[in-house]
């Protein structure tokens, strides 16, 4: 091992160790075998599958889909999780993408929707989805995190259950849509105006509000979601995207923005959004999704497969912009090394980090955190508690901390190579 | 249209137009209404659909599919593509990325697949999907395009045919995996190898010839495609990824990479990716898919709505490296304006380019032409065509021009508003 010392304690090893190739790590990756003959597989022997008109995953891959809080579509709110620990990169498939519904997916004819834009407008304009696809339209990757993503951190004691069952309801895609800027240079805007309420055409109606400033800055009335248009669980036809707000707010099946003087304190941002915190106020309108990072590979569900050498792989991100560090312990924040942060690096969006590993069969901890462009650093998770208080089970539920975790999650390697959730 | 004075020929506008917002196009842009009151629609008074485990597009979006030559899989090669027409932004979903299978899409075991790595090297490896995914893994957007994507504007007469069925093998990913720099440096490699002969796990075993050097810059063997693993119709559960080089050439369902001293000469690089040029020679182991661009709105197919305002929009990309500039014209190439390019703005990757048009309402002809970072421009049908020769419909087959084609296409705007191919 000596081309690559250590940087940090328990086998970190220099971000660029594999920029400079892997000689050394030949001994320490198992399953090696003489190359030849090549054995003929039953696949070589004969014809394959019919290629069909919209590609699926491999059947042999059918772990990695969304997780279901309401599989049967009962009446209540559905949330499907997106597989973190089994993906790589940044971008997530739109099969893949989280989802939350409040009373399951709006199945809307593109032909019937109309978008209205009314209130403080010098003129109100409805839009179809056609009328719109005539607009200059922008692209960009944003990842969409609900507000609510992460919540299990809050819980006293470290629940075990994947990076997908507790980070799983944050996404990343690159949304094509129109300004909203162009869009309302069309309504004029009234000089009394400060918000704008954006409502859905699903039963539920969910609403809530943006201050105009956001809505002239970078949102999108966004009709395309990786190329393809925005998916049923996205918001089909058409959704609001506010990169690197909450969740939420990003209206699904957008059917309205209508311009105010005052927030409508609707019953998602007064109740559902608007959790108690120990001083007894709500935490409302706090709508920027904060620095954050997890480590997806290795992870909850990870075996080990003896000691040797791995790659730490995860993903960090933040509303404020683009991400500028991204440092990881395999100590239990000890020390720490800096990972390499795949290019290009995007504002608002996902950015994948690698650090390679050493793993000396030992306890472990890995830990990441994460800077932004603005100078933010992910908090520790005593950091957060301490301002934000830890979930009980003692009702009302509403004052239960839920909102906002973007601290640092950490993943202990025990001797035997499973992985746990710990607080550490 | 005082704020938008015309910057070429036709109509063609400032291509910065859109970022000073629209309101110039409300006189041009139809089908506004009153807001309020806003009707309530079917779905908004009854729950929606059941949230699945993995997301597909609305049953409104069926026309978005791939179009396929061989649905029933008979005994030859099945070509399913992309359809560029309905299609915004640059990543390809997986669903939609084209295929060519030339006996199927192979259905692998991945515990079953090995890849080896033998020939001259100083210890021949095998390796199991597993095993690859514990080395260091690298991240990029590339494209991949049939050698013969584009072969129809070989005809001598322009097909009417859409953009989908003309350019559609082409398409565009977040490809990760592990570089082959990597795995070169665990076998070693004898300083008699120039060549590697990449072969398929398929029942036609695919193989090609690919130059070390090409190997050693910036080849990886490819694991997931936009985050998730890679599709079966594009080589599951791994392939040969080459940057900006001929598709056939990113060889999937990967089972061998063998390390020789000269090509190998493989059936389809000798025959089906070697048509015969006019002067007699063979177009052989020209590997670049060179600097290429199409308009995909509007193209064959779109119905325009009367005149006023349009965007005009495409994809440029390049074998070379990134796109530089496109130009567009609306005056079959007699006057032209320049694109915007969405950022980022990618090595090797599709570069969506748009540009505000005022049509007329009269006849038009819409061109694009991109340069690449290297100097390279995309040759007008009379430059290529001159070099080599146009199809005919004599024998024998393999003196048909029909690979890399890369030059201009042109598409006719009627004053009764529908989209016709040209030759212009």
């Amino acid at each position: 091992m000596e081309k690559f010392q250590p940087v940090a304690g328990n086998g970190l090893l220099d971000r660029r160790a594999f920029l400079r190739g892997g000689a050394a790590l030949a001994a320490a990756v198992t399953g090696y075998a003489r190359a030849e003959p090549l054995a003929e597989a039953p696949w070589s022997k004969e014809p394959g599958e019919l290629v069909p008109a919209y590609g699926t995953p491999s059947k042999f891959e059918k772990a990695a889909v969304r997780t279901l809080s309401n599989p049967k579509g009962e009446p209540r709110t559905s949330h499907a999780r997106t597989p973190h620990q089994l993906l790589q990169g940044t971008a997530t498939p739109n099969g893949l993408h989280f989802t939350i519904s409040h009373a399951g997916n709006a199945d809307i004819d593109p032909a019937q929707h109309r978008l209205a834009i009314h209130g403080l407008v010098k003129r109100a304009l409805v839009f179809t989805p056609e009328t719109l696809s005539r607009y200059p339209l922008v692209s960009r990757f944003a990842f969409v995190e609900c507000g609510g993503n992460s919540a299990p951190l809050f819980s006293p004691e470290p629940i075990q259950a994947t990076v997908q069952a507790i980070h799983g309801l944050a996404s990343c895609a690159e949304w094509t849509g129109v300004p909203l800027a162009t869009l309302l240079e069309e309504t004029g805007v009234d000089a009394k105006a400060k918000w704008v309420i954006a409502e859905g055409a699903d039963s539920p109606h969910l609403s809530r509000s943006v201050p105009l400033e956001k809505i002239l800055d970078d949102a999108m009335v966004a009709l395309y979601q990786n190329s393809e248009r925005v998916m049923p669980g996205q918001g089909y036809p058409m959704r609001l995207l506010l990169p690197g707000w909450e969740g939420n707010m990003n209206v699904k099946w957008l059917r309205r923005l209508e311009l105010t003087e005052q927030p409508a304190m609707s019953y998602y941002e007064s109740r559902t959004y608007a959790p108690i915190l120990p001083s007894g106020k709500a935490y409302q309108f706090y709508f920027i999704q904060e620095v954050k990072s997890f480590i997806t590979q290795p992870s909850v569900g990870f075996g080990m497969k003896g000691p040797g050498f791995y790659e730490i792989s995860g993903i960090a991100y933040s509303g404020n912009g683009r991400i500028t560090k991204v440092m990881v312990s395999a100590d239990a924040g000890k020390t720490w090394a800096e990972a390499a942060l795949q290019e290009p690096v995007m504002s608002k969006s996902f950015t994948r980090f690698r650090i390679p590993w050493q793993w000396n069969g030992g306890p472990a901890v890995l830990q990441s955190r994460a800077w932004d462009a603005l100078g933010n650093v992910q908090p520790t998770r005593a950091e957060i508690v301490a301002q934000r208080g830890v979930a009980s089970r003692v009702p009302p539920p509403t004052a239960f901390p839920s909102q906002h975790y973007n601290a640092i999650t950490s993943w202990a390697i025990d001797a035997n190579g499973s992985v746990r959730h710990v607080y550490a």
